[in-house]
């Protein structure tokens, strides 16, 4: 169980610990932030509030830690991440059932996310072992007027400390998907986990203290926003900050120092289905994409355009497999379970609201009790309702239908986001050129947009955010080059 | 014109000199070679009938050259390619002036063949830079056990003396092809021509001669088979042979030595199409793909296996296309010229008269005049005619009926040819699935086979050939790797 | 000469005219910036001074640009920019002039900066055509849990709108490194040129212009950075800055919203020279990297650490050479000239004489004359001396003596700056060692350093920049990945 | 023990069964071949003498087992290879039994062998994921002419059948140096063990049965090369040979057909000592490069070319290193052990004979005992001596003195072997320039050649070998590039 067993020394009486310098540790604030069951919307975990003292306490433990493993050699830093991937899937119960109490993620998920995020560990040492024992052996005589004199070795080196902020919905995915490349890189990491999803993250973080790395390497603190947050991301000693989230991430890049950024914030994925696309398809896609985890995922569809002439009958399969939903509490493996939070229900209200004082059609009837919110599909979205532009974040789907194919590109490419897309159609012509014309990050032909598999690459356009990720582009973002030239008296060639 | 102007060093009477030492020469033997002309049947053109002594000194000198030019700077062996390539293009109507006469191209390919091959060598120079100057360093610490305390740098080296011989029916286009790669990587090349296409292959030998290379980098040689055949490729000397052509490349792989050899032997690619497919488009492409150049190309259509279901439709658009295909001499710029020889006329027919003695259906009367050979279309053809299998290299295709996607896939495969393929389909699942399940070098969705563009990779599997090329594959495979390992006295990380 | 013959359109009067929507155009403003020549401190150039609004047009004709350019095969692109380049090369006088007058570079300084700049915009086509055609090819099946069904082509595009901003040191190299890079990834292009700098930068844009490049697609904006520099920096049309020059980059990152940023600010170079290196090749590359151009390079050698043992011959052998330097005028092509400004020539002054009182030993007369600095070497330099550890940028340099190996390592990474570093021993161990003890973004083996040549990668640590330069590092950054996922309905391998 | 426990199906009485269909079997042919142990000189095992139509039979299983391997998807082979490379680490002592017993390999360096082969196969497997999960995403309109409309996704694909024949003296490393590459990439593999050391090779087999590969994808057959070995290499279903060897290669090159050989043959690897090199150093590496398993390494020092003046000096230093080596049984642990059998003893004894009689110096007295041969250093060896140029494959080790670089570097080129050489020399100049003048397929400064680490290029020059190894090398060298081409009906760049 959560804080029990091997996880016993994370608490403190009812809080946890922060983790820095290889131990758990009470903060001397004496405060501690509240963490809220969304489907009790009860306190569930305490946090340490920590302080900034203790801030730069990390920073420098970080700091002096870093120094030494860019000297451990790859084998071992990899041996090490083996180790840690091993013990995060025995404990997959216990961290899982945090994830369902704080974020309320359905059980089977919650237990899907961390072995996810063992594999991702894994498979993230090997690629890592990869990308840095090779760099590129360059020499002069390719430029016009130089000789072969001079020999560059150049490859990759560690960028120091990497800040890394993960995102409340895959707490523990998305906080390994930046741990990972960052200390196979050669790189210390501190973690701010998000408030909802913190306890996750401190367990999945004890599994990388139990594989034994070195003290100060890892650190995971946790307090409030006002207090450590600007402290955090404008800390002089970061080196690169790793965020997901939300419009927050824009804030930082405007703040953030001369560091390398990589942002995932939010996405309006748009699903385009054709006339002549598999509705069957399509729908099952739309519900898996839309509805999953309540729609709380970067990669949910957000928005669906399609054809007039088959909207009618892909919107009654939609229906079809929405009224099979299972809706309730996340310990029951519903599908459909309460959203993070009060205020983002009410966002979500404030939204369908919206959508429905300017005349959209209601598939299904608007329920909402707490912070749980019964699906539904908002049918015949016109452009000038706020849902056909904002991500609510929760089980609701517009649809907007099209008469074109340059109609539904033009209301993709005119969000400010631009993360995802899919297109559903049978036609190799149509999928690929509609891909092409598509502004997103990466565009799904036939299938709901996904940020996985994980070596896949993975990145926003616009205010969807900076950098690319997907395992091996993580991994060279959290490097930097370093070059050493040999510079010869005269022109050696390399025969005879 | 052909043998005058820049070009006049090249005659002495009537007979094409030989190429050597940066010089044109007569062979000692004082015998020629006749080139006969394919329309007239009569002799065109004469070549020196070079001598294994000869041989061996162009080896010699060729290992010699290697050896300095191996140590010319890689900006100043693409600038010398970058001239040769511009002199080529300049003197594009002389050169294509031969291949009209040698090997019966219509007038306007002809022209393109050498504008092409000029634009294919400046690619390759530039490509070549980039290949050639960027090696890899690797460190030694990722594998179990060590630490970083070796440094390698591992680069490309050439591999000394090139034996090159091209095809007749594109004898410019597929010898710089080869020249282009193994001179940008630091190699000699010796080029020996196919006999029909060896005086164009001279002229474009003299534009590298105009172009400045040091002696003896470049050479060609002409003479009978019987007596330089083997020699030239089991010559000592040679390190390297690249060969387009026929079954000889088998032959020539059985006695070779232990060298890298790049072989694009025949083809019998298939065109699989389906029930969906844009009819018009397929017949398009079958016509092109089948006809061009009277069929005498590696990558053509050679076999069309369609939907018992569209069959007949497809084979009546087809001959719509067939029966606005000129016939005619190359200099009129007719479609359809006469075929390289009397042989492979005779050849021709021979598979001609088995199917219609099977049983084919013929949807045009067969007609023959000396190598001309009207464009023929073979319908219901079934694998126990040699058509089904065998690879023409004139202007008769023959139409399989299938009934399934299997089935297609199973003539495609069992066919030992594994050059190129290609399928017509609107579905992108089935084009993706059937391209996955075709066990050829390359797969073709919604368009006839094809060589190019230049710098795709190109390869056969089983018969058709070993290696892969394309320009970027070419220059891999005519370089050999070298390493450098520093070992330092102790393990050394690159911070701190 | 500049702003006749070809350039005659650049000039309103005596004021040289912005480039946007393809014309040169004076501003609304109807104010102009001065430039003074260094070397009389008087006016010898105008330029316009746009206004915000000019900038928003600009911003706008840009934009638009970009959306066709992004559509031009990869090709014609590079087509362009050879042409530039060859256009560019062919006026290397008259560019060379306003070098001359503007920065008081040598004349043949002057001369060598525009032919190297046309090289490299030919270069940066040719390698910008092969990271861009080229993208990754990735299935799904390597994950643990995954089939093949899932196939990703995942490639380089364009970012959109660059702003550049180069130096007054190479106003025009280090403008086309940027925009070389820029346009054959298909970006559009705005130029701020620095002050010093901005004629000869202008006759830069108009080989452009006359390269025959879309309207729009480069513009170049000249005025007052109290009005237009945050301005520029700050725009939303802007999504990625290349900066080169001094702390402002510091500035400008804080700034910036979330865009890519590529920063090459200052350094501080050591050269470490042991006691077994060869003293006269440390003493020519310490004269040539630490006073070429006055010092005013960012790669300058500015800081000397040498053995103890050694240093007395070191500082003699230095002193001869310096002792031959020429003092003067850059349209006499001397060695030294004068600094770009009086305020540039007093502040290293006020390091000289810091140096001064606090006991430095100086090996030559301080003597001034306007902007012309005699050059100076300072020995015996402590890490009390601001000289210690700030860029002078003129032709003044320290030497601090060093007892042991780890002592230069010590001041070298303790500097905020690591751009480069040079090391000269003849020992292979040590060499190695030091260079990778280096916390510098190059570290050169027994040569001064040097950004070039232009193919390797450039890039500096901590407060040295950010991102990585060189020609392939620039094009790889400005540019993004996006990825097309097929989804197909099963696994498919790609075998039978 | 060797044939008990979990081994004990291998044996048929006390003769060793072949493995075929994923069954340990004996053969129909009642015929064995037997091992001798060279310390005792006495039949220490048996191995089943396979028959003709058996190898037939192996083929057609690997055939058809391959079929399916090629569609696993790529996690579960990397799963399926590191049980194996598991099972054989725990199984390190049996195996390193029979090494001692069949190759007379000391007993530490045969337990290592087995555990740096199961390192091999782990990394291999991780390795060929990433090789083989990504291909290259190429457009068509970088090359002149063409717009883009074309999208080739290029990848890698198995070849088929690979047929590994390793050698004696690493007969367990140098074999999964070949299958795990083979396997990794989705090929079948036929294993042909060496005589010498089939038994350990046969242990080996068995850890890959236990691990659960499918049957018929890895065989292993026994018997006499008369009967069965030009019909393997000749083999029409093989369609690859990875052969570590002799001269056999060069013959097995001359008669295969057109598949991709990679051969590693012998070596001459010479050893340079220059007049500053760490004499130390130098003669630890000669002695440990030179006499390691009784200099039965194709990467041994086999020649020391040392300068005159420093030549008596190192002489001195090996002696003594060579006075403390211990001769005798491998079971204790010998350095020097008895060489593989007395055909190989009474090869070197006659290259000793020869230099002996041509006035070489010797510093031991010769000393043999059936297949043991007292370790050697000839000292003055000149050119007309055999030791100058062959390979002895034993404890003795030729000194030539030199007066010049040149003078080395001429007798490293000379030799008809180009494997590897080393330089001793702390300059780094030297260093280089004469690496990249050394003729050999891995130059190592400061160090004796060696093979590994494993992740490194391996490869030889001239009859050292065709093709480079290491991990990553082999792996692609065991794979053939397809294409697949999507054709589109007009021009689709990305971006709107």
């Amino acid at each position: 169980m959560a804080g029990k067993g091997v996880f016993k020394d994370l608490l403190d009486g009812d809080v946890y610990k922060y983790y820095a310098d290889g131990e758990w540790k009470r903060s001397s604030s004496g405060a501690s932030v509240n963490i809220l069951n969304p489907s009790t919307r009860k306190v569930q975990y305490k946090v340490q509030a920590c302080t900034q003292e203790e801030v730069n306490k990390i920073m420098d433990s970080a700091k002096a830690a870093q120094k030494l493993w860019a000297k451990t050699p790859l084998w071992k830093r990899a041996e090490a991440l083996h180790r840690a991937a091993a013990i995060l899937k025995e404990n997959k119960v216990p961290i899982a059932e945090s994830l369902v109490k704080e974020v309320a993620k359905p059980q089977k998920d919650a237990i899907t996310e961390v072995v996810r995020s063992g594999d991702l560990i894994s498979y993230t040492a090997e690629e890592g072992i990869r990308i840095l024992v090779e760099g590129k052996f360059l020499v002069s005589d390719s430029f016009p007027g130089n000789d072969r004199n001079k020999l560059c070795m150049s490859s990759k080196i560690p960028l120091g400390v990497i800040l890394a902020i993960p995102p409340f919905n895959y707490p523990v995915n998305l906080a390994v998907s930046k741990i990972g490349p960052a200390l196979i890189a050669g790189n210390a990491l501190v973690l701010k986990p998000p408030t909802q999803g913190a306890v996750s993250c401190l367990h999945m973080v004890h599994c990388f203290h139990l594989a034994g790395f070195p003290k100060g390497l890892i650190s995971a603190v946790t307090g409030k926003g006002s207090e450590i947050g600007d402290f955090l991301t404008m800390h002089p000693t970061v080196n690169c900050i790793s965020f997901t989230g939300g419009d927050t991430g824009i804030a930082i890049a405007r703040k953030a120092s001369m560091i390398p950024l990589q942002m995932e914030l939010g996405g309006k994925d748009a699903c385009i289905v054709l006339e002549d696309a598999d509705l069957d398809l399509a729908a099952t896609n739309i519900v898996k994409g839309g509805y999953s985890y309540s729609g709380q995922r970067c990669t949910a569809v957000k928005v669906v355009l399609a054809f007039e002439s088959i909207a009618d009958m892909l919107v009654a399969k939609v229906n079809q497999k929405i009224a099979k939903l299972t809706i309730g509490p996340p310990e029951e493996d519903c599908d459909i379970t309460p959203v993070v939070s009060e205020s983002s229900a009410n966002f979500i209200e404030g939204l369908v609201k919206d959508a429905r004082e300017k005349g959209a059609k209601f598939h299904q009837e608007w329920k909402r009790d707490g912070n749980l919110i019964w699906p539904v599909l908002i049918d015949h979205v016109r452009p000038d309702m706020r849902i056909a532009w904002e991500e609510p974040f929760g089980p609701v789907l517009p649809v907007i239908r099209i008469k074109t194919v340059e109609e539904g590109i033009h209301h993709c490419n005119a969000n400010n986001f631009g993360l995802q897309g899919c297109v559903f159609t049978k036609d190799i012509n149509k999928a690929i050129m509609i891909a092409d014309a598509m502004e997103t990050g990466t565009v799904q032909i036939n299938s709901a947009p996904a940020r996985g598999p994980d070596h896949f690459p993975f990145q926003g356009l616009r205010d969807s955010g900076i950098g690319s990720q997907g395992i091996t582009n993580s991994i060279n973002m959290m490097t930097k080059t370093k070059s050493t030239v040999i510079n010869l008296p005269g022109s050696s060639y390399q025969m005879g």
